[in-house]
């Protein structure tokens, strides 16, 4: 019998134009209705590595080179349709930027001021992108659940 | 409607008494039988994080320390049960280890000579392993699949 896990997705951090503060955003055609990173579920079958590159494709139009793995997001709590994990990816985009499939807009801002209010734990998913631009260190582990002693 | 995903599941390097090598095989009393990282399936409601703490408790009765994700494993043929992420974690233990639960049989190995064959692609966590001490790089991405034109 195969056990009941959480949901697994992708997000990513597309930057554009070499520039590693100019990122991609899309406005979701779905609920939760707003502004997120490009993502989506991963589909039986595929690695997250592709899983990533698809939904690049298909919500921006862009051809991804993933460049590293920022951490994996796993707080139940994290979006509201259920638990889901996402793994985030930071890659570089190629190619013109234009909204299709589950994005029905698209804006390419300043990852350190976005303007736009965030779906789901996006705005801090953007502020560890940051500090992995500053410090290479990626987001990695949850500091709260850290020893082992949490429930 | 909620999508089909691939289960997720986290698996853990567990170090013990502060040799780097020196780390935790569990012999599985499920299929696929063999030795094993500790490990298992991911609880609905719990982080990646709790999930790792709770597999180290309940297969090898150790308190651990996550200290880094070394990465994410999504090949869909990595497991034979059906299509598995995992999610890997390096760790240090705490206390006498000893098999329960879903664990038949434990030995501390050495990392670099395990000496047993291993169940999954644990084989291959474990070269990642062992290149992440030396280089503190983490096994990131699909190599195969960084540049988003596979299928």
């Amino acid at each position: 019998m195969r056990p009941v896990t959480p949901h697994i997705a992708v997000d990513l951090i597309i930057r554009l134009a070499g520039d590693p503060h100019t990122i991609v955003l899309i406005e979701r055609r779905n609920p939760p209705h707003g502004w997120a990173l490009p993502g989506g579920f991963v589909d039986v079958g595929e690695t997250l590595e592709t899983a990533a590159a698809r939904e690049a494709r298909e919500e921006t139009c862009l051809e991804v080179r993933l460049e590293a793995l920022l951490g994996c997001y796993s707080d139940p709590a994290r979006d509201p349709r259920g638990h889901t994990v996402s793994a985030v990816y930071v890659a570089n985009g190629r190619g013109k930027p234009r909204a299709a499939d589950d994005a029905r807009n698209l804006r390419c801002v300043d990852a350190r001021n976005p303007g736009l209010p965030l779906a789901f734990d996006h705005d801090r998913i953007l502020a560890d992108y940051l500090r992995w631009l500053e410090t290479g260190e990626g987001k990695n582990l949850e500091q709260a659940q850290m020893t082992g002693r949490s429930a």
